[in-house]
């Protein structure tokens, strides 16, 4: 069985990931999965116990993190967050392909524990429409906005550690080149050792 | 001005790799153009000088070799072929992606000279459909056969060095699996840097 593939995705507040990502995953052609992060914040009205996040004790968290049960862990607000690792390696097993959205902080330890993921960033097409978009869905003042622009010029000085760069300026477009990108990581030569080595029998 | 890739394309010979590289250049998709190889040998009937290959003299095909003007170059059946480096360079300074057809010790010289080159190989589904392909062909006698299925071993040995593997089975999900690369390759960081770099400031 051929392992599945974990993809990592990031990119600043209001690029638009999470509505790349929701598009990604509602057409099963790339055999793709959401992985749902563990929280130790209470649950909000309206999500879903095991759909929006996997919720958990502070402490329960924290025996989780200490025992290397996450691949990858932070803490926003007071609350952790994490991605638990036994439900991604059991996908990726079946041969399923993972997709995590997670900050660049998180996809920089995903990859540092596990070397073959691909990690995806997604970029505004300037700042100045960065700024637009934060401004526009109004869930931010002036000032979370600076502070959004802020994080995202610390996020984009690391783009380089990513494997692939797309530029979220026509959603179609974008998601169009993310299933491509999906597509071709599957055709990689390391991933197709087994093949080979077959073939040469 | 983004610059070009260059995608060398190799496989077993029967493995319908020209099949696949003339899908590919159908479609200006990946705006990709096929780079023409100099010879020393003879033209042939039904050749054209500049569209099958670019006819030369082997004391001017030497010269051109030696003087450093070749990506790569070989001998095969006592005549030389090579790829002219000047005209590859031009068109991916224009921002055109270029393909080579070459064979597995072209592809690693290409590689060598020019790291940012993607070098895809071909498979066919199995070595029995290989045999059965080169039978079907009927250009090849049953010792030239099991001599292509020898250095199919040897190609195949290499097949770790490149970047992707794309199994010949189907005509149209090969050629659709390469297109995808070629798409996904675009989006590499390290070609986007220029953008990044922009859009920090």
């Amino acid at each position: 069985m051929k392992q599945g593939i974990l993809f990592v995705m990031s990119g600043p507040s209001g690029t638009g990931k999470g509505t790349v990502c929701a598009e990604l995953l509602k057409n099963k052609d790339n055999n793709l999965f959401l992985s749902i992060s563990t929280t130790s914040r209470n649950i909000r009205a309206g999500e879903i116990d095991g759909v929006t996040y996997n919720y958990t004790t502070p402490e329960k968290f924290r025996e989780m993190a200490e025992s290397g049960c996450m691949l990858e862990w932070a803490v926003y607000g007071g609350n952790y967050y994490g991605t638990p690792k036994k439900s991604v390696l059991e996908r990726l097993d079946r041969g399923e392909n993972v997709l995590l959205e997670i900050d660049v902080q998180g996809a920089l330890k995903v990859k540092k524990a596990f070397d073959d993921a691909v990690l995806i960033f997604i970029v505004p097409p300037s700042t100045e429409e960065l700024r637009r978009r934060l401004e526009s869905r109004g869930r931010e003042n002036e000032d979370q906005i600076n502070e959004r622009i802020k994080a995202a010029e610390f996020e984009l000085d690391n783009a380089d550690k990513y494997d692939y760069i797309a530029v979220n300026d026509d959603l179609a477009s974008c998601v169009e080149s993310i299933r491509a990108i999906m597509k071709a990581e599957q055709f990689r030569a390391r991933r197709n050792t087994e093949f080979t080595e077959r073939l040469k029998k």
